[in-house]
């Protein structure tokens, strides 16, 4: 069984899910890798057997799985012609069971409860998380705790629901809320698999195998991520880590975490230069998806990001609203407004920062925008009414 | 190249993606499959190459993929424990990308519009299929032409038109609309790749190699199905009739058509014995998907049916959200209202037909139910709120 460890004081603990913050720093705790030699079992296309060298567990249950991970890495011709981009890619994970990357954590998380014959799951979310632990947790035969903002999406909070979750809508500031759900939850033995949880950041980490399996490392890698809490980001930055020496490398993705400008506390201690993330008290943004004001990973995700040397920008609602169309209108991808962020990050970034020719760039499209109808502007769209008699002249 | 067939007929045609229907009796032409030696490419897991042999095309243009296919049969361990019920697996065809079955067939008629240099091209559609096709025609660069009824969700009639389609919302009765669009189709020159297009059917044959794939036919098997147009059927019986001398089958699937019974024409054709169905005038069902009153490929649907010894049920609105809510709550799946009625078909048919004990079950469930909302009675969900300081008390 391996450790945890916080990767600010070296410090091991042992692998406890009702642990997830270090008790001296309070930052958040990783699995830890023993240093020995790991292999991608290439053969096998089961994505958890495939990494499974890589991963916390030797074997997993079948019965937890609803096929996530496996995701395309879509090429996007029409984008990189239209924006004069060098080659992207987007690693679609708007295709995973529940609609969102969230699966792939909440896949290895679950599994650890089951392991451990706990009975009762919980989550804090803005809604992708809640939906995708309502179903993992319904298919395991779990209670499922959800937390949720007063503000998630009517989408996200029937789906929840309908997967048998119990449903809490909690007043108050989300920052507050997410640490008082673990205090709550150790006392009430109810494990509160959140966005920074260590196991869910190990099923993280897949995206960013299966990325580096398609793209290998030899050209310059851009990855555009969107950041919230930061564990997505912390888990594919892990990915590269641990694959370094153990595959050949030559150039580590430089990674960019795109932050909603009206939500954006780790953009702005990039800026500022400071190792520490300051929460902000309001958030506002149409990609309501990103929008922890108190991101727990801030601190670890703003370290590796800079040891690594990328960058955490922000980039306006009006250029997400404007990169979701184009997704849906160009390569005929309709990703939530949190996902699309991640283009608007390439858009903003190239202004300043010239791409080498020959590089590579991903964005990673977290979630469906089925998810939250409510954030598109319909005005824009085509659409006409005609009776049958009519038809033949519309369509001439 | 291979040519056009009416299964009633048996007259062959030459392979135009403008010719739907035989000129001869009306019904849906396919695409015929000359006798030869065909098998399976085992080794390749990209859905299209592996069984490309059963495929109208020797190659694909990888640019118009988005990750479709290669979709998980999901055992539903604790349904058939609750139900008392052989192995019963969904086939997740939720995760296709743009949400539903239809992107398979989608796929394969776009890249015959792209083969044939058509730039325009079209479909009619109650939701699944506009989105569907606007976003592979976006991807491919084509000028899409939705045609939908005025009852269409808001979430389908966005999200197809944020992919840049023209929507056209035509009054009047559906069956009279999916014929008119043909002749307008021809006029225009606009290649409407509707329900029954003979290319999309070949794109649903893949759902049934993936089952053959991974259950084989060593025993037998149910495969149940929501019947709307008759297309989706079509192509999965199709897949197993060319199977057989291809492939060891000593069981060929029974396939279940399910119906919802407030537009269920082909299920009254086949309790009253008849050959040919006959349309309805009015639709009347929480499962918007399967709608068609005047069902084009019906008639051969329920040939094939009877030639492999299946039947065509209809199930009420009640059983089908009682469908949706199992598989949610029990299975961590949220299917369409359409989609759940292939499960409320597998109860409805039992109550009748005993299952043989070493029989496996396969229920197809074709679209996502985020895609539905509003069909969803949120009043059984458990939601409840609290303050941050009662939430202690909450959790216990």
């Amino acid at each position: 069984m391996e450790r945890f460890i916080c990767e600010f004081c070296k410090k091991l603990l042992p692998p406890d899910p009702f642990n997830t913050f270090c008790p001296d720093c309070g930052e958040p705790l990783l699995v830890h890798r023993r240093q020995k030699k790991r292999k991608i079992n290439s053969d096998d296309h089961h994505p958890l057997q495939r990494y499974v060298d890589f991963l916390p567990f030797s074997s997993f249950n079948p019965r937890l799985d609803m096929g996530e991970g496996n995701t395309p890495l879509i090429p996007c011709l029409n984008l990189s012609k239209a924006l004069n981009l060098p080659r992207l890619f987007a690693k679609n994970e708007m295709i995973n069971p529940t609609g969102s990357f969230k699966d792939r954590g909440t896949r290895i998380s679950v599994q650890k409860a089951v392991r451990m014959e706990i009975s009762r799951i919980g989550t804090v979310s803005t809604g992708n998380m809640a939906v995708s632990t309502a179903a993992y947790g319904a298919r395991a035969g779990l209670e499922t705790n959800v937390l949720i903002k007063s503000d998630v999406s009517r989408e996200k909070l029937i789906s929840a629901g309908l997967h048998g979750a119990r449903l809490l809508q909690v007043k108050g500031h989300y920052g507050d809320l997410f640490r008082k759900s673990f205090k709550s939850g150790i006392k009430h033995g109810i494990y509160f698999m959140n966005s920074v949880d260590p196991y869910r950041i190990e099923g993280y980490k897949i995206t960013g195998f299966e990325i580096y399996d398609e793209l290998k490392a030899n050209r310059p890698l851009y990855v555009f991520i969107p950041v919230s809490s930061g564990g997505h980001l912390i888990g594919l930055i892990k990915a590269y880590r641990e694959l370094q020496g153990n595959v050949p490398l030559p150039h580590f993705p430089v990674f960019i975490g795109v932050q909603a400008q009206g939500s954006s506390p780790l953009a702005k201690a990039y800026r500022e230069k400071s190792s520490r993330v300051k929460p902000i008290r309001k958030v506002q943004t149409v990609a309501q998806s990103i929008t922890n004001p108190d991101p727990p990973g801030g601190n670890l995700a703003l370290k590796w990001i800079r040891d690594h040397h990328g960058a955490v920008i922000s980039v306006s609602d009006r250029s997400i609203l404007e990169a979701q169309g184009r997704l849906a209108s160009q390569e005929g991808l309709f990703a939530l407004p949190a996902a699309a962020a991640a283009l608007a990050g390439v858009i903003q970034w190239r202004k300043r920062n010239p791409f080498p020719k020959h590089a590579r760039l991903v964005v990673v499209l977290t979630g469906t925008g089925l998810k939250n109808i409510k954030a598109i502007d319909s005005s824009h769209l085509d659409l006409q009414s005609c009776s049958l008699e009519e038809l033949d002249q519309a369509l001439a």
